[in-house]
């Protein structure tokens, strides 16, 4: 009933991170309903993605190459202290970013550990930031991964990997968050706020 | 700091349904982790679903042409009893089928009234299910919508606008679903259940 070229949508967006048969549906009827220059410009512009968009071979941030480099305007930038900001994510990256509250450098890790899996690393860049640790040998390593239960393991972890290379490994200060209420905080939130204390 | 490409590829994605700009971002990053081989079959199926699906003029279900045809299989099929099922959506369309309960002609509105909207018709495709009821005179049709309160508007609209054709118009029956438990059934489920007592 469903015509093949449907399906075929439907299973490549069922891929798609957060997103399921149903809603994969909705996207490919979605995209029925766009003309056809629409779709052209969609296509265009995921190719560019891929084309003109590289990884950058030292923190792994997505940039774009003026000519052939392989490393993205921050890493480039001398300007920047030589510590090193270890995050999961790009988007991490970027509001670290926006912020303009850091000079250093970063990394960016991949994810983070998931002991449900059989691999509980997974795509996790440990070997690489290894190697980046003993290329760059920063004279402050910040684990900056959100404090919730997998990131807090994951900080552990990689914590106790990097020991061996003598660094000071930092974490960012917990707390509460400007503009909450100590009446609706939690628990922990109050503990770490305490401890944090100065 | 975000690439320009990686922005365009968030705005495109958040125009799909259902997709936030955080959704939208977590799909460009994923499509960038992808090889360019993927990307590349992704943009091909895309192509081909605009290139090679029609939406039926009778209908509106997409389809296949063999040729040049501009009717889907289930409207071309002279065995099809002559009564016009309206559903909201092609998915509903589909389901219907994959029962094999249903013998005769579909139309798919396309939507539901939605009396928020500045326009609350949206892109019903009221004008059009005129016409094919002009055209078809069938013995019988069907307001096959969900029954939540817009698809009971729009049920109710769609009769009084297909009144002046004098044709009878049902509606699917209401009461318990199959393996509903009466203990957990709503009010108006039970209320309905018991009007349609047979």
């Amino acid at each position: 009933m469903v015509p093949k070229q449907i399906k075929k949508v439907i299973k490549i967006f069922s891929d798609f991170p957060t997103v399921g048969e149903r809603t994969a549906t909705r996207f490919a009827l979605y995209l029925l309903g766009l003309d056809e220059k629409s779709v052209k410009e969609i296509c265009d512009s995921l190719v560019s993605l891929k084309k003109e968009i590289k990884l950058c071979s030292f923190c792994f941030n997505p940039f774009t190459p003026l000519k052939d480099e392989n490393i993205c305007l921050i890493c480039r930038d001398k300007k920047r202290e030589q510590t090193l900001c270890v995050v999961e994510r790009e988007t991490d990256l970027w509001r670290m970013e926006e912020t303009k509250k850091y000079q250093g450098l970063y990394f960016i890790l991949g994810g983070e550990i998931d002991f449900l899996k059989e691999n509980p690393l997974g795509k996790l860049r440990v070997e690489e930031l290894k190697k980046r640790v003993e290329g760059l040998k920063p004279k402050e390593i910040i684990l900056a991964l959100n404090p919730t239960r997998d990131g807090i393991l994951t900080m552990d972890f990689i914590a106790k990997i990097l020991k061996p290379y003598e660094i000071k490994i930092t974490r960012l200060g917990r707390g509460l968050p400007t503009g909450g209420e100590i009446e609706y905080a939690d628990e922990e939130t109050i503990e770490k706020a305490l401890e944090g204390r100065r």
